[in-house]
């Protein structure tokens, strides 16, 4: 079997590091790997370790001459976008020199839980606005959402032994409604392994996808760190009514100060709380009726990490925080 | 097996007509209808025709006090809104009453041709917005588009022996590119008996379904038309960039007078062609990119009328045209 071409934008960050472990790692097919880079970052550190698995890198300016875009392109069988979600408008000329290049496969940058394509979390409607203009191209295409990773979903224990693992900007999240909502998660380090099955898979073209590793309501999560760690947790408690209103403070404050970053990242954290923690979105069910194919259905045989294995590995000191170069 | 209870809004429309006669020609399920129409109209002789028939006539204002229309909506299997395009903002609190009576399949006013969710043809954006808030709140749906009606395809003939057929509002259609474009046609007369099927089939629920008669490219109407009727027809070809100038003349236009009905209607009907006459979206192809059910897939035995069959009854003198209220 001839190797994969398959080039990626944003391969520094958190679900671009884990896609590109995931190609590597796969035998059949081989994937030949290309990173589309900012000119101003060729010089990155991380593009120098891309460089030194085998990976090309290749500076492009994706807002840049679409040829240049189009030539960076060139036989490449496979685009998968992990571009940060701030950057979301510059898959629009990504997708058209896709199209042009006669790319098989564009994978836009969703990664996301499974919430309503409109009216809950305002960046997921920039998502699908992408989507339908990639559909209105005709450029074939997967759209895949994973679980909420693992890596953001304990609570932090009173001894503080976990704080390392945790992002420093992540809010200490409340539990959304009775702690009963069941919620997808998944491991960000199988993601990149869920991704290489996705892009190899003809039954995945033209459709969505959502992986994940396992279901958890918040109360399980709970009480699996507690029955883990010996430490008690304390439980606080969000009404629908209290969810909402904080995205409403979110939204107010965005408005006063529409460029601070932490303003925007209140809101979206606050809506997708209310997505995940309270309406319940992000489960396999709400997926289906959304017309989402399932990875537990395509892949029955995949190997991934359960949450409770990743609880000890965090426990014992083992574990890697994601956004560690926002942390303390 | 008992009956399906089915409620219908735009039931004295073109489509809502013909689902009316379709689900009335069904013996397996039956369907007990119900037309909700504005109490304004109740005294209508359209509203008098559908009682003579054992339809329920129920005056409900879809913007009035949300609890009536949950009541109308009480026991109520099926839903279908043949809405007027102009008021498709009124589905959404008719979805939000579905939602609240149980309704088991809401199905939108789609009923048109295959085009792009977005981009392409405005007003099929609001049917993809008023699709998203089903979503949002998790009504079970099916959305439905069909082919391009037989009744508004043919071109007119030199004798002006077909113009009592013809809408007085159709402009004359120019052929797109060489005329080769190929296009999902249906009679509207077959729609209703499709929309039974639909309705009463499991695997159509939370999909999108295309159904459609025939497939015809332009030149293949006319040299049919020409075949039939002995004439020979004038073949005007208009390309790309003539049918994108007439979108943007449409598009200024209706900005000087955006109430203007008229000026309304050269930007849909110019948007319309723009997508099955030079885009080629109206296929069996693209629905499925866009995730469609095929209706030959669902219902291969389904009796339809063929193009031809139409064009004989028409040069007969015996068919019946649409929008007939608007015509001389």
């Amino acid at each position: 079997m001839a190797s994969v071409k398959v080039a990626i934008v944003g391969a520094s960050g958190e679900t671009g590091q884990s896609i590109v472990e995931g190609l590597l790692s796969s035998s059949s097919p081989k994937f030949e790997i290309t990173a589309l880079t900012r000119p101003e970052s060729i010089d990155k550190p991380v593009n120098a370790n891309l460089k030194s698995r085998g990976i090309t890198v290749v500076p492009v300016n994706l807002s840049g001459p679409p040829e240049q875009l189009v030539q960076a392109l060139a036989g490449i069988d496979v685009v998968i976008s992990a571009i940060y979600f701030g950057s979301l408008a510059e898959e629009i000329p990504l997708a058209n020199a896709a199209k042009a290049a006669g790319v098989k496969r564009f994978v836009q940058s969703a990664f996301m839980i499974v919430v309503p394509p409109r009216g809950v979390v305002d960046f997921r409607e920039k998502k699908e606005e992408n989507l339908n203009h990639i559909q209105k191209i005709r450029l074939p295409y997967t759209y895949l959402d994973v679980g909420w990773w693992f890596q953001i979903t304990l609570p932090r224990l009173p001894s503080g032994r976990i704080d390392y693992i945790l992002p420093s900007t992540q809010p200490d999240l409340p539990i959304g409604l009775d702690g009963n909502v069941p919620s997808a998660l998944a491991d960000i380090r199988d993601v990149g392994r869920y991704v290489a099955r996705v892009i190899a898979d003809p039954r995945t073209l033209n459709k969505k996808v959502h992986v994940y590793n396992e279901i958890y309501t918040r109360n399980q999560v709970y009480d699996l760190l507690e029955k883990l760690s010996g430490e008690k947790l304390e439980r606080r408690y969000m009404s629908e009514r209290d969810a909402d209103a904080r995205i409403q403070e979110a939204r107010s404050a965005l408005k006063k100060e529409p460029t601070d970053p932490s303003a925007l990242a209140a809101l979206i954290t606050s809506q997708l709380f209310f997505s995940w923690g309270i309406r319940g979105d992000n489960t396999p069910e709400y997926a289906e009726y959304l017309g989402y194919l399932n990875g537990k259905d395509l892949y029955p045989d995949f190997k991934f990490t359960k949450l409770e294995e990743y609880v000890k590995e965090v426990l014992e000191g083992k574990a890697k925080g994601v956004y560690q170069s926002f942390s303390k």
